[in-house]
């Protein structure tokens, strides 16, 4: 099936041209960006244009940063075709709820997808959960924000969520394998002077699971998740790759190995059965930190 | 039936007191409250205590301040009593999931109360517009903090809310009674410099409507609503109470008289039906103006 790409920047180049190139699914056949091209496939600069030209394209993936993205979505939604948001899938709760109505209406498919919850040891760690009392965690989640979004301004602007863009990646995990919904009960939000979101937040979570998140880590970075319970104590490192139980390796589920294919190869089996998967636990989680977390002005930051 | 009232502050005793002395469904039987009390009715500080001494209550409406509200709503799911839940139901969004689950679990009815959706015009306002397209419009949401909230520091605390306290009122009208659902596309926050919470804020949605709020107003209060239509302009005042269609009013429904008894009588209903009513998109309107919202700073302001 003929795909187009929108927002040709880092994570696109990165991660879903390389999916694209490898999957046995899709074929990309068009790309939307102001800037950006992939060597070999039609580049537009209009999304309506783009979808005109291609009647053959019958999915569009978009990785475009959230504000500008819900026109987009609109646009692909409204000329029939399936749609797959890179996270988070939008800059509101509101509009993912109008994406998600649109979508129904048109019988198309939409998939927001959490490319974390696709990492290696993450099935293996919810199915260890099941039927297990988490009685504490700790989610430490620190990288480094020059080193991944490289002058990418757009990500510390009002509705850019800061260190919330990595630090959902963790919240998608930890919804994804806890056996009962997480649930905020305070938070810390430090907001450099000149600009507006987060540059590192602490969480607290009912049940003693607490959250480090920092954008400002140089050296070695760490995506980590270490939950104890009743029967034992989980850790999951590498963004979700490596499982331990006790201190013991786990060998993970296996099937697709990376992220990004095994996205694409769900959303060609969602497309295949007419459905859809929309999971807002993780931006229901940012929203509430947003609204309930406590303020402090750090030092001001420049990439 | 039988009914306890948590939270003896300004709002129970201006409203929910004496709704409930008038309603012909409920006997108020107790209250639970750190110092207020109401004449004649047991008291108590402890909710636990309070259930364990009258398991002929039935139901607990919540009248407490956002933050303190979740323990108490889940001590009243986890005694199997029905619950009422002043606005906003919660601090977070996921904590009003988490309720909405425990209810369905122990069977009981859960109400997330919106009381201005019981104002006099919204009813038949939401009749008329229901078929037209709205083609813009105005919120007008101001007050003054100081004679509402009366010392009342939570409330520009973290999880407060601040000015959407009273503007989230005027969010439950609109999402209640546009034909299609409301989307936030912009919002700036004015937070005092010695607080947490907004103390005014504009918010900019889709399809051209836009909101002013602002807890500073002083002389009139303006509690206004105007919608432009393909078919004539609507136009809510007096915080939903007065509907008028191209300048001339038009009478309201009728049924019963104040928002308060309104809440009381449906709460009853849903109770008799073994139905619940939870209804976020205030809600989410609100986290989605946290989320996506530009801070700036105003000057201080105290009680």
């Amino acid at each position: 099936m003929k795909i187009a790409l929108a927002g040709i920047g880092k994570i696109a180049l990165d991660q879903h041209v390389p999916a694209l190139a490898a999957s046995p699914d899709w074929t990309l056949a068009a790309t939307l960006s102001r800037h950006g091209r992939v060597e070999g496939v039609p580049a537009f600069a209009d999304i309506d244009a783009m979808l005109a030209a291609h009647p053959d394209i019958g999915a569009v993936s978009l990785c475009l940063p959230p504000v500008p993205r819900f026109d987009a979505a609109q646009a692909v939604l409204r000329a029939g075709r399936h749609l797959m948001l890179e996270k988070p899938p939008g800059a509101t709760l509101a509009e993912v709820h109008a994406l998600q109505a649109m979508a129904a209406d048109a019988g198309v498919t939409i998939f927001a997808t959490w490319h974390s919850r696709m990492a290696l040891g993450v099935a293996a760690a919810r199915d260890w959960l099941a039927g297990r009392r988490v009685t504490g965690g700790r989610i430490t989640w620190r990288e480094d924000v020059r080193h991944w979004h490289p002058g990418q301004d757009w990500i510390f602007e009002a509705g850019g969520m800061g260190v919330f863009d990595p630090g959902i990646n963790a919240l998608s995990i930890l919804t994804h394998i806890l056996p009962t919904p997480a649930r905020l009960t305070a938070a810390e939000l430090d907001i450099p002077a000149n600009r507006q979101a987060p540059i590192a937040a602490r969480l607290d979570f009912a049940g003693g699971i607490t959250a480090d998140l920092d954008f400002r880590q140089q050296g070695p970075q760490t995506w980590d998740i270490a939950l104890e319970t009743d029967g034992g104590r989980l850790a999951l490192s590498q963004g979700g790759n490596l499982l331990e139980i006790d201190d013991r390796p786990v060998q993970g589920r296996g099937g697709i190995a990376g992220e990004y294919p095994a996205l694409y190869a769900r959303m060609a089996d969602l497309v295949a059965r007419g459905a859809s998967d929309v999971d807002l636990a993780p931006m229901v989680l940012v929203a509430d930190a947003f609204t309930l977390g406590r303020r402090a002005t750090v030092a001001s930051f420049d990439f």
